[in-house]
């Protein structure tokens, strides 16, 4: 059954779906009167709504039933990564909420090619927000992740400071250092904790730039053997996150 | 250092590169003579190379140094899936790829819309086989995994009869059951074994198709809370098989 975030919640009641919502579940879906939706509001209540009326393309739904098993992690958890190149970047939105992101902080790096720049970023957001909700709505999450792009490191270092847990993805291939560290994180207990994760993009991240985020308190933390492509590393850790948060 | 795969080693001699990996590494990585470049040979042995000479577009390199450190996981890992939709199934196999796979199945199942078909499937597999060899040399794998098509379920349980362990993902959003499968897997001894994960399309596995795989002693296993795309369920399970064989 497909899920649709929608802002307000009122008890009881008929709720009119956005054009953007009925046209996906009239003309994509091909739901008809008495079909069924998930819609999850904007307070996290998540419900099942039967398809009560389409009046005139707008969807008219009434909540049926709460659905009570909450897709969440346990933990707020945020990765923060240069934008990638080309559709690298909107991949990564995509599969880092499926795989239970809260926030994804995006920034400027030293060696980043796709700057993040003031002209058109409004547009830029609006896009990944939008691929961030579908893939949030697929999924069947809670909430939609935000996207928060901040200016350089030194913005990120300082928006980050009260997370619990801060680590930084370091690829250190002869010697794979920094397991131990991953290791660590995962033994602690992840619940209702803050963790945020800061990877590289294509071209890693400079000395300088490990060496500022190691000086304010972040763990070096390796990730296997072989080198990962730069929007495959914090899937690779958001996994790893899932399963010791939320299977083990 | 960008990484190769040549077919035969010669002790101590000289080696030309084909066409393909001679034009990468001079139009595509800018070389010169005396800049060097990984080399995986046939048998896994992987060397640092010296670009020796340039003999019209022709890189010719010599061995210079052994690298002994594996980048393959301690197991063999294989995932069969049906093929998906359009470029879906090119990233899985990239990303699988990266993960450290080493062999990928394809087969037809009842409800992939992609199928699997006798015309045109020997350049589809080429295709595939291209970029598993790229993404191994990106990744710095020691060897490039196989891709294997088969008929259907039926060939695909007597194909892989002998896997030590065999589990099919099995997503039950209500209750998360099969978690503790999952768990029980990574609790077992990784190493040496051979590990086989079977994975539904788009549309998912049929209730007769899982009946099929239990039956023939495959265990369901879950994969958390959220409802994972088709590409993304294997690049989860995959990504806990490293944690668990490499870094724990």
């Amino acid at each position: 059954m497909q899920q649709y975030f929608v802002n307000e919640y009122i008890e009881n009641k008929d709720y009119s779906l956005n054009a953007n919502d009925s046209f996906h579940i009239l003309k994509v879906m091909r739901k008809k009167v008495n079909d069924k939706i998930y819609i999850a509001f904007k307070g996290g209540e998540r419900y099942v709504c039967n398809i009560k009326k389409i009046d005139n393309n707008t969807v008219i739904v009434f909540p049926e039933l709460e659905v009570n098993i909450s897709t969440e992690l346990p933990l707020e958890t945020t990765i923060a990564i240069p934008p990638l190149k080309g559709t690298k970047i909107e991949f990564l939105i995509q599969k880092s909420t499926e795989l239970g992101v809260n926030n994804i902080i995006l920034f400027n790096s030293e060696r980043n090619v796709a700057k993040l720049k003031n002209e058109k970023i409004d547009n830029k957001i609006s896009r990944w927000e939008k691929i961030a909700k579908e893939a949030a709505e697929q999924s069947k999450r809670g909430i939609i992740p935000k996207i928060i792009v901040l200016k350089d490191i030194n913005e990120l270092i300082s928006y980050c400071d009260n997370y619990d847990y801060k680590v930084i993805a370091y690829e250190n291939e002869a010697q794979n250092k920094g397991n131990d560290n991953l290791k660590n994180l995962f033994k602690k207990n992840l619940n209702n904790i803050s963790l945020l994760a800061v990877f590289g993009s294509e071209g890693g991240l400079s000395e300088n730039e490990v060496a500022k985020f190691t000086d304010a308190g972040y763990t070096k933390v390796g990730l296997g053997k072989r080198i990962l492509r730069a929007e495959t590393a914090p899937i690779f850790f958001l996994s790893c996150v899932i399963y010791f948060s939320e299977i083990l």
